[in-house]
């Protein structure tokens, strides 16, 4: 079933954070896929998108990732997944939203547009 | 042709900004469409989506905005595109890259997922 698919992917997206895991992390988007981080140029495929993960994890310190979907629509092979993100930094918690592009590509469900942007200022 | 036609609502988009049409604005969207602004909340539906954008085009003080469309893939009537957004204001130009999921509803091609952020720090 697509939603359990993807919600299963997004729990390995937060255990991989979690671990720092950056090579997992990359493997769970499409190998065309497209990350869209604020204040930052397009980033693609997944050699530079385990590159952004990996620095963006190491410079925010992140200790946690809590990926919570709020709306989940399929279409065919193609879904889009709007949600909250919540960070745990040695700052405290940081809010974000996001809205994700994904793809079923030989039967697993991959990310593959990928944006967000901060809650509150 | 469905690029069409959401190339002609892009069209649209860009008039009306420019000439602050917030009802023109916020009846391109779906009426239960959502707005995913930086530093902010979710908006949703169309009322709050026009103060938003009255909000915005006025405190920014936005005189144009060019919307560039990078990629656009049509799934039936559901979309999804990945733009860059540039605007024209007093301080100067400022580039946003934006997701969009798009809804053709009652043969019209409707904004219904909306989020942004900057491109460059």
């Amino acid at each position: 079933m697509s939603r359990t698919d993807i919600a299963a992917v997004n729990r390995t997206f937060q255990e991989a954070a979690r671990k720092r895991d950056v090579d997992r992390i990359a493997g769970l988007y499409t190998t065309d896929a497209m990350v869209m981080p604020p204040d930052a140029p397009f980033v693609k495929g997944r050699e530079s998108i385990k590159q952004f993960w990996s620095f963006a994890i190491q410079q925010m310190g992140v200790q946690d990732v809590q990926l919570n979907t709020r709306e989940l629509e399929v279409v065919g092979d193609t879904a889009y997944e709007v949600g909250e993100a919540v960070l745990t930094l040695p700052s405290g918690a940081a809010t974000a939203k996001y809205l994700v592009v994904w793809k079923k590509i030989d039967g697993q469900w991959r990310l593959h547009r990928d944006i967000w942007n901060t809650l509150s200022s």
